[in-house]
């Protein structure tokens, strides 16, 4: 019998089932071309991105390897109900922190790009994957990509939520357990995260779906993967194990906060939703952001003033819970070093 | 080279590196002889347990098998300075759970076991090993076990509290991830439980102590005990997996409830200390405890006759998050189907 990894890793043509996770602000092509090469599946982080940017992006990814690679996308959202006494409280407790970093008082705010303009420009020149998280892709999307080739994954911490994925015809599932970095990919914003762990919610979407669980939390090294492995995931989703590495586009002071890690939180204050990361004084001081995504919209200038600045009390330090194992190395020679840590770990 | 898991298993004469976690309340005599007897490593429950008490749980278990098996006690704490309006809330917050089963008003608490007097009753007839949580052992208790020949086993939660752990002497330390069902380990009983999941925790720990490290929480089956081997611990211990085995001493409906569950929360509401189990009225409404252990003392009628009625939103339905996979099997029958599940496991 053929495994679900084999056929996974033949699907990708991969060397190693290690998907190196989307993430907006650090994944750079320069990171996915580098996982891609060294024989992983890179991920572009296109939900924040312009239909232009996606573009531009995708060609310079397409410059750097001729190997396979995944987009990742919000699902749309609707434009959330925010009453002004509500949105002026969350305004007043952003203007210190303005001020701090030496901005001009709040003035029209950024653009939110729009699933339907993006998802239009990532499928021009299709990618071989569409990975996505929030909630179900719009069932014209699912058909879309399918005519396209371009295989999708849903995100789920949730067994409820896995399964609602595999009704909406997806083709494969991300666990993310609660050990994940940045955001929760939990469908309901409002809700209390599911807290579930990545060792648990593994073999829980693997028996609960019949479509391949990728899983992702809190997996560093070749350790991990090989446990995750072992828990009938076909596959390793790994993010904070790059942040450290030169294509991470994070701050320095970034990188230089999680060799330092002790815990992490799970924090509303930057985005409106839920999203883990070290503590800081923004995430311990600011206590009434507004929904999503107007939140991560009206703190925009602040966290690139603070990243421009290396102000680490004003930055988002996304982390996930294995943080401190993380290894400051070039993208490729990780994907290598990971390579021969779970060929190691097989042997054992 | 011998692994640390060949080392283990020769240790305690086991076919299997699966340990079953004492469960004050759940585990029996039975239980910890059916695990050993399959080729485990059984657990008994002292904590809460008079000293004549644990002598006559330990005869019993001795009648029951020839193998080797753990105590598990809790450390000596201090009593908690409760302040008399702390003391008046919690006692007026639980009269109404009182009422409704029936029960006469508060009298005289039941006495709170002496680990000094504990630990006596253990070593008189000492037992292959010593497993305790919330802290460290006195170093006169490491020197008793010592020289009795009983292997002390610490719990940890954290990477500070496994260094600590290794710096007073113990032979061994079990990472109990936050998936883990009932108490937290947590040594600070005060603050915010280490919500570190299994995954993350047991690759730090092993980093970070020369002794052995047994793994804890979430692992339900084959594919769990192989992934958390994978992560370098030398055993895996499984709690919850026991709980629906016949000779789990918890009541039917809370063996029920466990079939049901969706998820799981972590109170203070039975105890004083953070547990992880399922949501109920009682977990709900009781928002003020006093500290560890005068609120178990306080809620233990309670518990008890809620045990006795079945009463659901009343007891203490402790639970780790991978419960729904837990399987109706008895002890001996389960070691059998995990050493199985393992075994397959391996060949993947």
């Amino acid at each position: 019998m053929v495994s679900s990894k084999a056929v996974f890793l033949e699907r990708f043509g991969l060397r190693v089932p290690i998907v190196q996770a989307p993430m907006g602000g650090a994944t750079t092509p320069a990171m996915v071309a580098a996982v891609c090469e060294a024989g992983g599946l890179g991920s572009l982080a296109a939900a924040y991105l312009s239909p232009a940017a996606i573009e531009a992006q995708l060609r310079e990814t397409r410059r750097l390897t001729s190997r396979l690679f995944v987009v990742n996308l919000f699902v749309p959202f609707i434009d959330p109900q925010v009453a002004a006494d509500e949105l002026e409280r969350a305004l007043e407790e952003l203007r210190p922190w303005r001020e701090r970093l030496g901005l001009a008082p709040a003035g029209a705010l950024p653009r939110v790009e729009r699933f339907e303009e993006q998802i239009v420009a990532v499928l021009r020149d299709p990618p071989a994957a569409l990975s996505f998280c929030f909630g179900l892709l719009p069932p014209a999307a699912i058909d879309q990509c399918r005519a396209a080739g371009t295989v999708t994954i849903g995100t789920a911490t949730s067994v409820a939520e896995a399964r609602a994925l595999e009704e909406s015809g997806v083709d494969m599932i991300c666990a993310q357990g609660a050990e994940a970095g940045a955001h929760r990919g939990t469908f309901d914003a409002r809700a209390e995260p599911s807290g579930i762990g990545t060792l648990d919610l593994v073999p829980l979407l693997v028996d609960a779906v019949r479509v391949p669980v990728l899983a992702a939390g809190g997996i560093m090294d070749g350790r991990g993967i090989r446990a995750v492995l072992s828990l009938g995931a076909v596959a390793a989703q790994l993010g904070t194990a790059f942040l450290r590495s030169p294509e991470s586009s994070i701050p320095q002071v970034h990188k230089d906060a999680l060799t330092l890690i002790q815990s992490t939180v799970v924090t509303r204050a930057f985005s409106g939703r839920p999203a883990r990361g070290l503590a800081n004084r923004f995430t311990r001081e600011v206590l009434s952001p507004v929904s999503f995504p107007l939140q991560n919209s009206l703190t925009r200038e602040i966290r690139q003033a603070a990243a421009a600045r290396g102000d680490v009390e004003a930055l988002s330090l996304w982390a996930g819970e294995g943080a401190a194992m993380a290894r400051a190395l070039p993208a490729f020679d990780l994907v290598r070093l990971l390579t021969r840590e779970l060929e190691e770990a097989e042997q054992r």
